[in-house]
């Protein structure tokens, strides 16, 4: 039984594992650079140790410094939150060394995820629809070609150890092709140390639709149903969803098979999403990758069903079966999120750090704020810009906008820029709220250009 | 249809109808003393006219000056909230004179239970149970005493115009009630205007459960299921939840039923509150009063049926059918409130108004918060002392209570002393979390004094 947790992260998604571990009676650890000293997550856990300087390779990343403090605090479990050492797959093998529980999957099944072509290949023999292209990595440019052709352009050039919008190239033509490549496979050879890439098909009209899955270490996964993160920004979701206006009932049951499917494939356990390229011309859905991990827009998923995805994440770290059978998951109404950042909107949306002078977060019925953020705290310029995650409930669609517009416009955030003038735009235009768009909203609608 | 909506009140329930208004699109009007100048109603508004001097009597009870606003900002409809003018049918029945939508019920309906003994012999002819006692209002003293000899003392005398906790006293001897009679006279002919008085049984071991009902114009009723207030001290509720702790199926089946008929009785329109004494021992329940109005517990009853109450008392007061049978209210889950107010409890929870230094309400999953507060903001001595009105959800009343335990534990306010402590502790208290205690819970348990 996990008594000690440690939290291996900072910012919202650090005090979001605080507030889980408070409600269970779990003593919480906090760890923290030299920059979040004043940070939310060091005031509110029991304990808080500074881990190293700003950068986050020497502090949020350092295995030998974060494994000390869980040994020093006698932590019996480590919970990465996402990002940073989330999927890690040695970081989850030295927890297993040192007989402290990882909340998260095996490293087997993080390493088999991980490694794009792998993931794919294991998608195909698994029989989970997969964007049509090479088969595991391409040996080099010829090969790229010819895959290129077979299966026809546009293509995708992806990095097999990227993610997160990284390491990803399209090519339109030969010329783009070859080039993308030697472009691409520099980046990841830098930025992941492994330069294998694979090809795809790249599809343009496409929704981002994820599953939600949770798995025990029984063997038993279910999934709670879609979130729609089709509106994003240079492939950085700015607004999640659910459930998604495009899916109807059989497509969402095909899609969250699909997904259980692919955990089962890894033996996968505890909390994962499943991401897929929905085909909107086609009705026709793709693996595109599975994060192993808690994802910032895990909340609107919880505002339908009702599931505490942190507390059974921690559940099944425990070694219990799964709280829920899939027939128990029921979805009601719908929720949205909005993540205000700070940065400014109306400057290609440029990062705006700095000292908040004034906080006051939206309240009421249906309003939901996940966030470190206080009066006076410094904005630290290092980590990523995120200030808060805005979720509303609503019983409709229409409902949840019509919240978020009136928390977005009741939430007092001064001192710095932020994207709330961006999500007010959003909520109130015609093509949004219609909910027929694809990923290039935002090419198509310069929203804070227009008016 | 409502167009624009004037909000005849202060505080957070002020901010709230002003919420509800803005997701539905409908203009707001606030209205403020001057010493709520800075208030947070009157920065959410679209519009704020300041409606007099500091006190209450000419404020925010003062017709003239709120109809004047109403006509001068062509508002369609006054939303009275709760308190001031909330009860009083004069002021109905001015707003349906000037053909301004008054939301809330007809003048009569507020009459009728307004005046206590009205009520309960109405109830008593609509079969709604009502406690042992005077049929209508007692005579005189001699009256008085054969009535509680016939129904054995103790008895309660009640000011037939009184609420709120006040017009009410014990008698345990026939000399308690000659004393009692004459003081309460007194005290509800000055404070009400009425020396009307009835007499009742007086139930020691209960609980307090009411019934929350919503009607229309066109004679349907539902209820929304109970709420639990059994916690007060000195007859101010400190601690709501649903549902009851002390109710199975059966028991609310059968006082939503009463509810409604109760409502039904009056010709009902809008949210009211129907009012139950609950004999524990007994099982049996009685007639309280109604409260004709919304009420500052009313969140509860939203986290665990879904239904936006003030939304639903906007679209009835729209002469619209209601949005719900009474099939299609479910209940999920247990929701609790507690009330924060600027009071401290190591000191008898003697007020503590004064300048709110710092502020930084709770959030995250299953948190609510209803609030006016903000950093900075001076809280008048001159009303009400409420801070904000913390709500929690959880899918059972071990997670609503754990989940309040660890938002108080956040709940960040500084400059004035609050009633955080004293929550905290009801909600790691063991015959508080086993859910079996009646009204005197504070006379027998006096939390602020153990440990």
């Amino acid at each position: 039984m996990i008594k000690k947790l440690l939290v291996a992260n900072r910012g919202e998604i650090a005090v979001r594992i605080i507030r889980a571990c408070k409600e269970l009676n779990i003593e919480t650890v906090a760890v923290y650079s030299e920059a979040d000293k004043e940070s939310l997550h060091v005031q509110l856990a029991d304990e808080a140790y500074c881990i190293g300087p700003t950068a986050s390779s020497e502090s949020y990343l350092n295995f030998t410094n974060i494994m000390s403090v869980a040994k020093l605090t006698e932590s019996d479990a480590i919970h990465p939150g996402y990002g940073f050492l989330s999927e890690n797959p040695d970081f989850a093998e030295l927890c297993d060394e040192c007989n402290i529980t990882f909340v998260g999957p095996s490293a087997q099944a993080i390493r088999k995820m991980g490694t794009k072509d792998v993931a794919r290949e294991t998608m195909r023999e698994a029989g989970v629809p997969i964007v049509p292209g090479s088969e595991g990595l391409i040996k080099d440019e010829d090969d790229a070609k010819q895959i290129a052709e077979s299966i026809g352009y546009p293509v995708i050039i992806k990095a097999t150890a990227g993610g997160g919008g990284k390491g990803i190239r399209v090519a339109r033509t030969e010329e783009d092709l070859i080039k993308g490549v030697r472009v691409t496979k520099q980046e990841a050879e830098t930025a992941f140390g492994n330069p294998g890439l694979y090809i795809e098909k790249f599809i343009e009209d496409f929704r981002h639709i994820e599953i939600q899955i949770m798995a025990d270490n029984h063997g038993n996964v279910i999934h709670l149903g879609e979130r729609d993160c089709t509106i994003q920004r240079r492939l950085q979701k700015l607004i999640e969803e659910t459930p998604s206006p495009a899916l109807g009932p059989d497509l969402r049951e095909e899609m969250g098979d699909a997904a259980v499917k692919a955990a089962k494939a890894v033996g996968y356990s505890g909390a994962g999403t499943v991401e897929f390229i929905f085909d909107k011309k086609n009705e026709r859905f793709y693996f595109m990758e599975m994060n192993t991990r808690i994802q910032v827009e895990h909340p609107v998923t919880e505002m339908v069903t009702g599931v505490d995805l942190i507390k059974e994440m921690i559940h099944v770290a425990n070694n219990y079966t799964l709280t829920y059978t899939q027939d128990e998951i029921k979805f009601e109404g719908w929720s949205m999120e909005c993540r205000v950042n700070a940065e400014n909107p109306f400057k290609q949306f440029m990062p705006s750090p700095g000292r908040i002078e004034m906080y006051l977060p939206p309240g009421g019925f249906g309003v939901r704020v996940d966030s470190a953020a206080y009066p006076g705290w410094m904005i630290p310029p290092y980590y990523d810009s995120m200030i808060a995650k805005l979720v509303t409930y609503g019983n409709t669609r229409e409902e949840a906008m019509d919240r978020m517009k009136r928390a977005l416009d009741e939430f007092v955030i001064e001192g710095v820029h932020t994207t709330i003038p961006f999500h007010y735009r959003m909520m109130s235009h015609e093509v949004f709220r219609d909910g027929d768009f694809n990923t290039k909203f935002l090419e198509n609608y310069p929203i804070m250009e227009e008016e």
